[in-house]
C-alpha cells in the first residue's frame, strides 16, 4: 500500500512533498506515537482499567509519566475517565469509541512489531 | 479488533497482563514511534530519497536527528543505505522490503490520523 498522494496533500499536510512541522496530524502523531500513549492505548483495548491497574500493566511508567500521558488522551478524546463517587474514590480509564477506532489501527502494527521485534533486534 | 491473548502473552510478552519494559517489542516500537523514525519511514514510502530530500521533506528535522535516526533505522533493516561511488558522494535512502511491510502497517494509521487530527485538536 502506497499513501495516496491525496491523503499526503490534502489531509496530512504534505503540501509539495513537505511534512510540515506546524500540521495537525504531526501534533496528533506525538500524542499516539508517544512511548507511553501506545502501551496505555493497547492495555486499555484489553479492558477498562484503574489506576493502580494501568501502573501495574504498562510496567515501567511514572506515576507522573501515567497522569500527564492519560490527561493528553483524555483531551484528545481517546480515553475516558470515570470517577467513581465511592470512599475511597476510585477511577476507571477506558476507550472512547473514538480511542477504539485509533486502537484498531495500531494493533495491526503491534502485532507486526510482536512477530518480528526478536528477528529485528538480533541484526543489529 | 481486539488484540489476541495469545499474540499478547506468547509474541508480545504482555504475560499475566504485564508489559515487561525489557521485552524486544519495547525496543522495535520505540524505534517506529519515535517521532522521526515515522515520519522518515512514511516519507521513504513515496520514494527513495536522498539526504538532503529527506532533509527538506521531513520539515523541523535537525542533521543529528536525521543521522540518528537513518542509522537506527538501518540498523533494525527497515532502511537501505546505498552509497554511489561518485563526486561529491551521492547516497540514496530506501525502505528494505521488512521496511514496506512495516509501512504497510504504519500507513493506514497515519492516513487514519490524517482524517481525524483537526477533529481531534479542536477538542482541546
Amino acid at each position: 500500500m502506497k499513501v495516496s498522494n491525496a491523503v499526503l496533500k490534502d489531509t496530512f499536510g504534505f503540501t509539495d512533498g513537505i511534512l510540515p512541522a506546524a500540521c495537525p496530524s504531526r501534533t496528533v502523531l506525538d500524542h499516539v506515537t508517544s512511548k507511553w500513549g501506545v502501551l496505555i492505548i493497547v492495555a486499555l483495548s484489553t479492558s477498562e482499567m484503574r489506576w493502580s491497574e494501568l501502573r501495574e500493566v504498562v510496567q515501567g511508567i511514572s506515576e507522573k509519566m501515567l497522569a500527564q500521558t492519560l490527561r493528553t488522551l483524555e483531551q484528545d478524546g481517546f480515553v475516558l475517565r470515570v470517577a467513581q463517587g465511592t470512599i475511597p474514590p476510585r477511577v476507571d480509564y477506558s476507550l472512547t469509541p473514538l480511542g477504539i477506532e485509533l486502537s484498531e489501527k495500531l494493533l495491526p502494527l503491534m502485532d507486526w512489531i510482536a512477530v518480528n521485534a526478536t528477528g529485528i533486534l538480533s541484526r543489529d
